[in-house]
């Protein structure tokens, strides 16, 4: 199978290294001249290069540009689609990708493979990468069994778990269990640095240890993603975080009126409650 | 030197075990007679007993039982001991502890070792639990020299790091670092429990990843842990909730509005002040 990828990042350079090892024929397209000769010399493509004409006769096109460049992408490339060509994304966020996509190209479906690293660019490539990683394919009423298909197959032959389901709840579960978590995490260090007693802020910068280092985490990562996923889902990630804002208020309410049976309970019920995230992770 | 334990979980019994290994010669006291006999057989203690009267000549006792234990353990251990003894505790909030605990004993130093594991119990000790773990002395104006000495020398001899501040800029200080982030992380299990739509919920559940499992790591913790916390310290931990939710009103405001610039540049200061919290650790 011949495969053009679009966008030769962590996740485009990393899905071509393992698709190549795998047998299929990749090829591997980026704005980018030198990211081009990167992806030859590091087994990312078989071919490689800036022109989008490169890509005739593939069987499938994978864009895994930056999210708002996706649209975009998929428009410039229609002519040099065959009717056959399956094309999907990467993208974050489903529900305002898929619909327009499918319009511009109706052999689209979208993906969402979870998969990363704290790096970004062609020279933080990794083999396996996706390995084990949840992928989400979000098809709709107007997509064929056949495209569908298709795309499992290739994200499957790279060790993702398949997961389905439609872009509207793909997007409302990533607000809960991804974006949410991001804006609370950052809004955690955002909030150490308002302490106004500089010996009291500089004291808390020394004592800082596992519980906050893992908590802030991903609050403290590349500002390009948190943003992409305001930006994006921005109706869902409202939603979860006016949840979180109302609850958060009734915690205070309890702390500051001795309620402690409450937030005794509450705690209890997180203790438990979280494993059901974990599970198969 | 002769050092007497009371209270034989995590913290207590694995201080033994180093104590015990470091050459000190360690009385163990636990309420409960099975516990001591734990402690002798894993080299905790080389005496055990329910007793008090087991700590007399001790030059240093301490209590490492739950903090809402400390002052009355204080005041039943006070006639057994000898005028040089210096008492110390663990307890993980300070400034109720030490005022009152120095009127009862005026040789006590309060002690936080920051350390620990998600178990607890004699079952749990760990060999080197405290090394290059902070722990944090908070001697007052009336506290003698000593006092402070002998009890550095303790914590330094199982492998801590010394840091010396005062009982109310520790208090204000582990608010931000260590139990602000137990409650945000707790209601970020909670809001996604609240998600009223099931095939949501679950596919939430079935997606989550690394972000979800770090962010949510701390809130899923030991809730008695969370519940003192938050019982213990309870004025400065409404304080920094006080303040995150002021800054959580802001940042959903921002993204409501479409304010990109100022949502870009909060995740960008984050990225980089995160670092300040991480140093030396």
């Amino acid at each position: 199978m011949r495969v053009g990828i679009i966008g030769l990042g962590l996740i485009g350079g990393s899905l071509g290294l393992d698709l190549t090892a795998k047998g299929y024929e990749v090829i591997g397209v980026s704005r980018n001249p030198e990211t081009c000769s990167k992806a030859l010399r590091k087994g990312v493509a078989s071919t490689s290069g800036v022109d989008f004409s490169l890509l005739k006769g593939c069987d499938m096109v994978v864009i895994a540009t930056p999210i708002e460049y996706i649209l975009p992408t998929l428009k410039n490339l229609v002519p040099y689609l065959s009717p056959h060509t399956v094309v999907t994304d990467v993208g974050s966020v489903k529900e305002s990708i898929v619909a327009s996509a499918q319009e511009i190209w109706s052999n689209f479906v979208g993906s969402h493979p979870m998969a990363g690293t704290a790096n970004s660019g062609i020279d933080a490539v990794e083999k396996d990468l996706f390995k084990d990683a949840p992928c989400v394919i979000t098809p709709n009423d107007n997509t064929s069994v056949r495209a569908i298909a298709l795309v499992e197959k290739m994200w499957l032959s790279v060790g993702c778990k398949i997961l389905t389901t439609t872009p509207t709840i793909h997007d409302q579960a990533v607000a809960w269990i991804s974006h949410l978590p991001v804006i609370i995490s950052a809004n955690l260090i955002y909030s150490c640095l308002g302490e106004k007693d500089e010996k009291v802020r500089i004291f808390a910068e020394k004592i800082a240890s596992s519980g906050f280092r893992d908590t802030s985490r991903v609050g403290g990562g590349n500002p390009e993603l948190g943003l992409m996923m305001a930006k994006n889902n921005q109706k869902n990630v409202l939603n979860s975080l006016k949840e979180y804002q109302n609850k958060l208020d009734t915690i205070i309410n309890n702390i500051e009126s001795n309620n402690w049976s409450e937030i005794e309970q509450l705690l209890k019920t997180t203790q438990t409650k979280r494993n059901d995230f974990l599970i198969d992770n």
